[in-house]
């Protein structure tokens, strides 16, 4: 580590020219540094006269949450360049390429992928991706069910257990999702106007025993390599294009931890549109366009995933029909729980979500941040009788009607 | 590991000499290879002229396996040592203490146990051990509790799932004891008096479920570090000692497995009262004693392991008691499940028991068999609906009766 130094934009620059293959010799580079700098720094390189750019993006070895400085592994930078070559070598089309790593810098070199848009803020602008279910179906399946002992050499599977050890960044998870929303936590940013909401919750006996459940399997079920941190705000996404960005967060754990984020991230997107949505009509309109998102993308994830496990599963004992579909109702239920506790963390925990709080009309503000708690501990409360994704779907209906 | 080679006898010797403060110096010392020398040499080095003496444990880097020499680590040999050192730690009175670990020759030094007996050659004898329920029960308390995310810091916790993975140990018990027993297998003792019982067994698929499921949960289920082979040929036992050796499965997995394979070989002992008593009353008498220390090891476990948690929990979100009984009643599932599991595999598997197979009556064997098989599968069968111990000492004397 001690070769380790923050780069400068001019570094950044010399840096790029080294790597082989990618610009031009003598061509003129430009370098921007346009990370928001809490975690990483992230250069943009690029070359005006052919128009090539890439990414680098260097951890720095702290990160300023609760306000101030705090320590953090530069290790996650290996964790997130391994990720993503696994994730990669999984569906090429759907990350992106990792042109180089550089462990002493904790530097990963990648696609730019400027010409996307991030996914929350083009749902908080009221777009439709129609090619999105399909795209991210496809890559929980294939990231879930290829990194698991469904898919993959059971033995060589304990290696990746251990390669993704990642205490770090899971300790933020297990502080900021399922302790602290729980408990009057310093690190909460609890809106005032929903305090009497929020401390319903920490009496709340029914659901602090299921947020415990869900805590306990974050913590032991060794299933998948997880992204981690699978939100809208990790994916970039234009119209005929998805990538799954920064898994560095990424560990073994449930796979209806992944699909629960990018779940509640839709629904949190689905609460906002009290204030997003001009009129009833296109409030409807949307958030059905959201639902059926949530619905397509787990019709795509288990379709693939059954087929996949038909055609790739290595292990005879598991092969079995009616293993398949128990096996795939606790992850629907792991879904459900997960989905919840990730919703309730964005209404008054550290990390809120833009999609509500950029809502200007205060009323409107509060209602979503109540229907969203009301949806995210519903799933919580019932995850363990869930037994379809429709049932899902109605909890959030049922709470906004 | 270019230093590694086994020792003989001299040379064990010659190590022992070398150890500080153990032997006097000069002294003569006797060396006696004593192991089976299917994984590890054994020897027991003495010095005549003080009483003093220790094991040396080697570990060779092949086992006798299905009938012929398959490599295997020596990795298994700093598994087995670091193991123990934690349960030292833990329980001090409860393992043999180790002297010294010698990575380079997969070599570990520790106290000479001849004065304890293994305790299954005492069950076989009809002997009882009245401490033994309030020991053991308290090592599987302690060392499961303080090596899970319960009672130990969860970021360090993390790295000892990464400390104990062991690939090729498990791989072993994923295909002895969740696999092969389910189909026709080479690896098999068939005993030809109830292949019958045995080809019933591939067809159920009811039965066929519930394996999966528990080969899944030892597959993923990283609860605690656990001894991974605590069946009664793991503990020395005398009158007032209990010793568990031989951790060189150890790796983090579900509490049941470890508690189910101790509740497993008692079992099996109970059904091969079918010869080793010899009468109605004494039969009964000594599988009351063996049931009756079933139920005394979850008493005490259960009544450890909560003290424990009320007075060392390191987690404010699993203190809730509601919380508590949930966590301890899938315990018990776990361990009916692997109680069954570890049943069925010692009745045709390959690795049986002498309990069973040194019977020469063979009638009174085969009884015992498929008295085995019935528990077995009647407990991985109701697993999931388990709510007592009584549940499943009912199941136990319900297929004697």
């Amino acid at each position: 580590m001690s070769k380790y130094h923050a780069l400068t934009e001019a570094q950044a620059v010399q840096y790029a020219r080294s790597l082989p293959d990618l610009f031009t010799p003598d061509s003129e580079l430009s370098s921007h540094e346009i990370g928001d700098g809490n975690l990483n720094l992230v250069f943009h390189i690029s070359e005006p006269s052919t128009g090539k750019s890439i990414i680098l993006k260097q951890a720095i070895p702290y990160a300023k949450v609760v306000g101030e400085s705090m320590p953090l592994t530069l290790d996650r930078a290996r964790i997130e360049s391994e990720a993503l070559l696994i994730q990669e070598s999984l569906c090429p089309d759907l990350v992106p390429h990792v042109y180089a790593y550089e462990p002493d810098l904790a530097l990963t070199v990648m696609q730019d992928l400027s010409d996307h848009t991030i996914m929350r803020k083009g749902l908080i602008e009221g777009n439709r991706y129609p090619l999105f279910a399909q795209h991210i179906g496809r890559f929980i399946a294939h990231t879930l069910f290829y990194t698991s002992d469904l898919g993959m050499n059971q033995q060589e599977k304990k290696l990746r257990v251990k390669q993704f050890i990642n205490p770090e960044l899971c300790k933020i998870t297990e502080d900021l999702i399922f302790d602290d929303p729980y408990r009057d936590a310093d690190t909460n940013n609890i809106p005032p106007a929903i305090r009497d909401a929020v401390e319903v919750l920490w009496k709340d006996q029914e659901l602090l025993l299921e947020v415990a459940i869900l805590r306990n399997g974050f913590l032991t079920k060794a299933q998948s390599l997880l992204h981690g941190d699978l939100h809208t705000g990790s994916i970039f996404i234009k119209e005929d294009s998805t990538k799954v960005i920064d898994p560095e967060f990424a560990y073994y754990g449930p796979m209806g931890f992944d699909i629960g984020a990018l779940f509640a991230n839709l629904l949190l997107n689905f609460t906002a549109q009290e204030g997003w949505s001009k009129d009833a009509k296109s409030r409807a309109d949307y958030r059905n366009y959201l639902l059926g998102t949530v619905k397509d993308v787990w019709s795509f994830f288990v379709g693939e995933f059954r087929s996949l496990w038909a055609l790739y599963g290595v292990d005879r004992v598991f092969a079995g029909e009616s293993y398949q579909d128990y096996y795939l109702q606790q992850v629907l239920r792991d879904t459900w729980g997960y989905t919840g506790a990730k919703m309730v963390r964005r209404v008054h925990g550290l990390a809120q979500v833009a999609d509500i709080n950029k809502l200007e009309d205060p009323a409107a503000k509060e209602r979503a941040q109540r229907i969203a708690l009301r949806i995210g501990t519903t799933l919580i409360k019932q995850h363990r009788q869930a037994t379809s994704i429709d049932g899902l779907i109605e909890i959030a209906l049922n709470n906004v009607e």
